[in-house]
């Protein structure tokens, strides 16, 4: 229901990921191949770690990406070396800045594609299992916002993999609890501004695209002339939504439950699956 | 912290009573006189009932009032025997529409302007005593919305006095069990379409101020020359912030701790204080 | 590049028009499918006729016309027998209130869907054309504000189609002067709030698409069993952008180069040719 | 009729002159002390260059600049040693992006505080002064665009004084044929990302406020223990409507009719007058 890109690597502008490409982000705001709406015009949002900075800056607004001036400004003017994109369609939630990705807490960033099934007959019971020192903090109305804050409840900032695991598994057994089958559906990228975590998981099974370009020096190998990738470290990558660009060999689907980290010095894929309270919790 | 303005009696453009007296709402968005803050530019809203409807139309926006088209346009070509106006001064919450007045449930629209002390910490307690069938249409981040959606909890659609009592008992009490004095300063304005509840209050007995116009047949006797004033019924009546106008005998204040009634046929004027549950609740 | 509507007759609820039928305009402003853009969402207007005022009012915005929340509002809480419609889809211009239709004269709104082409090469000798008068209240920076002033320029409130016409005259020498081919592509609805008149004309002959609805007794003869059709009288019409809903013999093509008008007592559908000065100017 | 400053010298944060001085430009957003209007709320824009890049960043935005998150995101995580802000108050023209200043052309920034009387009388004659290659580049409605495009077109990026001064005697010979008298009130700065040239006239000879920071190196023998001056060099200038901060010796007032340089290495204070064309011109 919306469409989102994680850059790690090499400081770029930030419009060379989000606006030039074929099939750029900001074109998918337009017209999606991939996704369930083809049109993510309710609001976007970038996230970018200034370069001397541990908290990054966040710029969000409600109108669609593909017409917003200052986002155009900000992408043209700003290099940085790891960086969200987002762009949404509201599944009915109000079309707030609020409501816009990535959300911020410290210096993590989180956003989400996806969506919690029937969230109006579940967002109380999940709201309540927020960290109480943490609830006030909520100012908009998604579903994407409160799976944030149940990962922070959860421990995000200590163990990114176990904590969305932890929200997941609340999901589903809140969900279970109120007879909503297959309640989640989800990719979500999260990062402490170091290492990016990338997530593909729904309770069906079919879950949303995601990918993650391959690594720049397989890449060079493969196309000795494309300039671009010539000024990328090996280890620069891209997670998306849908691919950008045509060229041959640099996507590489992100397999059904599973989750990826992308950071300096290499990252990993591995599986994910809800992890389940046994206690009082769920 | 903001300005409303209530409107009952003989339908006239919104125009007449929003834009056109002297020092209007809509003017004190810009220059409030009496108000904590002199600027209410943080958004705005208004709600009326079209003759036939019984369910009122809201138009809210975030920008200021003063400079609002949109706001223009439908005032000055709107007719109604009932209608709020509202003018935004934020005390730190997000500048969203899902955080402008009035705040509309079903033929119900609700309005306030005032604060309760250190929401941030009582935020979660109060939303967790709104009915759990009401909370996922909690859209916006505000104290008022909480406290409408409580007086809908207690009752509000039955007995507005009793269930604005019942709002104010919880908030005080549960101000208390977090340590936070004198915790609810308020006047609200509450409507079905046919009467007007309007509530001062504070827990501190320093309330913001509210004024209640004179009834139109004793105005027109004091000033025969005023045209304005033939073309509305006896009952036609305003509660306000503020006074609009000059015109000597034209207002009342509303005294503290108290709440009128404005509704065709006679209003009255009664003590309000709030009301505390005596069981588990608080 | 964009989509409208026009409405004349019975007086209805906005939202039956806009927002009801199938593949009502709203729908448009997401899917649509006989425009060259399929999305429309760079702004929107309405403009209506309240039942006993001459002017009309507008609302317009500069969000998608698919999630406004306000023009839900007005268009669900408004009766007008006589209103415009319109999205947007810019092609370069910016995305800002004045570049949004119906543009409005006193009692006059005009809409339009087309391009003037190279209108930047053209913009400022078009603009001089425009009665000095007038050109100061010109807002926005679109082609489409620039001809509805050169419309009024050349008598729009006298002789609609003869104003009309001279104003293509003036676009189509004009752009000849520059080296500009086939410059015009246009259809534009106007009207003083009694009748409505519709052009569908471009320089090239091959004009975006226009439809007119079948008068509404020869519909209710066709389809007995819809009850809506009841509710209106003969002489109801709709001008569209592209037709709305299913219904078998509901809508005709308007023919290239012609124009119709739609009034009460009856229309009128004649060809319709730009008018070229032949004196000093162009 | 709005509020600006220009800061030219040792990179800092943005927010660091934005948003942090006591009495700031965001402070005067809301509480103007030395403007006509105490209320800058019509929008806001800033403009800066980053460090690598001849050509500037310009976000703009149509809300108050007190409530504007995506400027606090920006002015907190973007360092530049030269860069503009301002606030608005309307005198009457939309509320819009394209009417937001700082206005941009090239590597060129231009912001405005004051009015040409009587503007709609005269902005036909105004706009055809402007180069017919420029003329399809205004974007909006204001006074301050045309000025900006006037200098333009009379050698801004030649010779700043000389095109400034001949714009000023074109709107003075183009009022005195209109008849409107004492037409022209500003302040203007301009920069090319190198110097920053500020204008202070008015026809009347009372022009709006503008001062100029006392250089570095004295401010810091007159106040060693301040300790943000250290960080300074010793040229680091601000130009601003009225002062930040209360430091005693800080500010120095601009004198009528006057304009002054800031650039590395030294500026100057020269007299101001415009310059009128003897020729066809005017």
């Amino acid at each position: 229901m919306c469409r989102w890109i994680a850059y790690s690597g090499t400081p770029v502008l930030l419009s060379q990921v989000l606006f030039e490409p074929e099939h750029s982000l900001i074109d998918q705001s337009l017209h999606s191949r991939m996704g369930v709406e083809t049109t993510n015009g309710d609001g976007f949002g970038i996230g970018w770690y200034p370069r001397d900075m541990a908290e990054p800056a966040v710029l969000r607004d409600v109108g669609p990406a593909w017409n917003d001036r200052n986002l155009q400004e900000v992408a043209h003017h700003t290099r940085s070396g790891l960086f969200f994109g987002h762009i949404r369609a509201s599944t009915g939630t109000a079309v707030q800045q609020s409501n816009c990705h990535p959300f911020r807490s410290g210096r993590w960033l989180w956003m989400h594609n996806g969506v919690i099934s029937d969230f109006r007959r579940l967002r109380r019971d999940l709201a309540l299992a927020v960290d109480p020192a943490l609830y006030a903090r909520i100012e908009g109305s998604t579903d994407s916002e409160v799976m944030f804050f149940l990962a922070l409840t959860f421990g995000l900032t200590d163990d990114p993999p176990g904590a969305v695991a932890r929200m997941a598994g609340l999901v589903e057994t809140t969900a279970e609890a109120h007879g909503v089958p297959h309640p989640l559906q989800m990719t979500v990228a999260v990062t402490d501004g170091e290492s990016v975590w990338a997530f593909r998981y729904s309770s069906e099974g079919r879950s949303r695209s995601l990918f993650v370009s391959t690594r720049v020096d397989a890449l060079r190998a493969l196309h000795p002339d494309v300039s671009f990738l010539r000024g990328l470290s090996d280890e620069t990558r891209l997670v998306v939504s849908e691919p950008l660009g045509d060229l041959p060999g640099a996507w590489n689907e992100v397999p059904e439950s599973s989750y990826g980290v992308v950071r300096p010095g290499g990252g990993e894929l591995r599986p994910f699956r809800p992890e389940y309270a046994e206690g009082p919790r769920g």
